[in-house]
């Protein structure tokens, strides 16, 4: 082990302990930078094999990163310490498709044939563009970036079925073709984009008013970019209602143990 | 040496010699397919460093696969036998910037002080393409790609100066995507893309009258993407006007042993 590698594991360790000890309880956001921070999804055992191969037949918006043992809470692959009970700031839990609440831990509701889904997220190739001098228009802005439900269909799989989310983010061509060129190399973080250019080809009416997130502006000479996005899944769940199903709040997510930088593909 | 390098060696040396024989004297698009095909300028040695120092300073328009000693018409890492005099269906030759001459072969008028350039050509890159399975609308039409002049200057050195030339394709923004992704594979043979989507941006006024080649046409739905291109080191000579130079006549090409798999960085 290195030593930046070392400083990673103690910076991902260090957060999950605060979180875990309540001294974070909103955005992750900045947290463990460097890091690889995770959407969550868990579900029971029984639906747990289904969601895989509705993640595998849809790697773009549903990237695993990793999967537990039944009712085990730990993820070794993402963290030695990790409890994914604790260790994020803010979960949502859902019966039947309803969000019944959003609490800072899950230890009242874990149940031993709990399987949770550790999916990538954008974060991690939002910051390879940042390192790049790409400007992301929603950091400009200090916002959510803009989501969209799109008019391509994923590929089912059991009762999972539904639209694919993508985030927009407004660039110039040039820096478009450069961020095609940098996300490529993330495939187990949304990679390369799914779409350019046409909203409407993809059934997006108004990026004025996207489905999740706040609208950004999309100046003369820019083109919007479109990324699969990690509330697919959510979007997906909803829609399927499963009898018992927690996720991460928006914004709140896993800290792993896991670079950004190890996850280039090239 | 494999069978396969064997094979495209055995390729780029027959139709060379069928070329050197009179036996072909228009394009050679589809000869000895899977090797690179090359554009060329010979220029007298006055003036070869200002060219190769505005070549290294554009790769994207003026990607150098060779350049020979100067006087020495052979170019040994394109081809053993090659004879850069002979070895092409048609060359133009130019005198003070104006076309005095498009000849077979250019024993006549060749001098102690020429140095040749190989320069990448987009056949490579469309190969990759096609292969890939996307449309080449240009190939469709069954005519030449379409060629703009932009309002994005070179850098200049010595007396090299002037707009980069685009060629344009057509595509889904899938497709698009892809392409960006394949073409950023080949550094040597132009590359990635320079623009995407917006025409205007970059001085091109109306797709339908490209100052090179032929229109094509762009349907609904599809996004125009543009490569820098080759032509651009042909009309940046046009403008310096040199006493002497030579080119390679438009889809007449140095057809080399190198075989296009071999460019691909990645």
């Amino acid at each position: 082990m290195n030593a930046a590698t070392d400083r990673s594991i103690k910076a991902g360790t260090r957060e999950r302990r605060r979180i875990r000890n309540g001294e974070i309880n909103g955005a992750t956001a900045g947290l463990a930078a460097g890091n690889v921070q995770a959407n969550l999804v868990i579900l029971p055992k029984a639906l747990a094999h289904d969601f895989l191969r509705f993640a595998q037949a849809n790697p773009k918006p549903c990237p695993v990163l990793a999967v537990s043992e039944p009712g085990d809470p730990s993820l070794p692959a993402l963290g030695e310490d990790l409890d994914i009970r604790t260790d994020l700031p803010k979960y949502r839990v859902w019966r039947r498709g309803e969000l019944i609440e959003e609490v800072g831990d899950i230890c009242h509701v874990w149940r031993g044939d709990f399987v949770s889904f550790a999916l990538g997220c954008s974060f991690s190739f939002e910051e390879a563009l940042v390192e790049d001098g790409i400007e992301l228009r929603h950091m400009t802005c200090g916002s959510n970036v803009p989501m969209y439900r799109t008019n391509i269909r994923c590929v089912p799989a059991g009762p999972f079925a539904g639209p694919l989310v993508v985030s927009m983010r407004p660039m110039s061509p040039q820096d478009a073709i450069r961020a095609i060129q940098i996300t490529s190399r993330f495939p187990s973080v949304h990679g390369a984009p799914v779409h350019i250019g046409l909203p409407q080809a993809i059934g997006i009416g108004d990026l004025a008013h996207p489905d999740y997130g706040d609208a950004v502006p999309v100046r003369e000479g820019e083109l919007p970019v479109f990324w699969a996005c990690g509330v697919t899944p959510q979007a997906v769940i909803a829609e399927v209602a499963p009898e018992f199903c927690i996720t991460h709040a928006p914004g709140s997510m896993l800290i792993t143990d896991l670079s950004n930088a190890k996850l280039a593909a090239l």
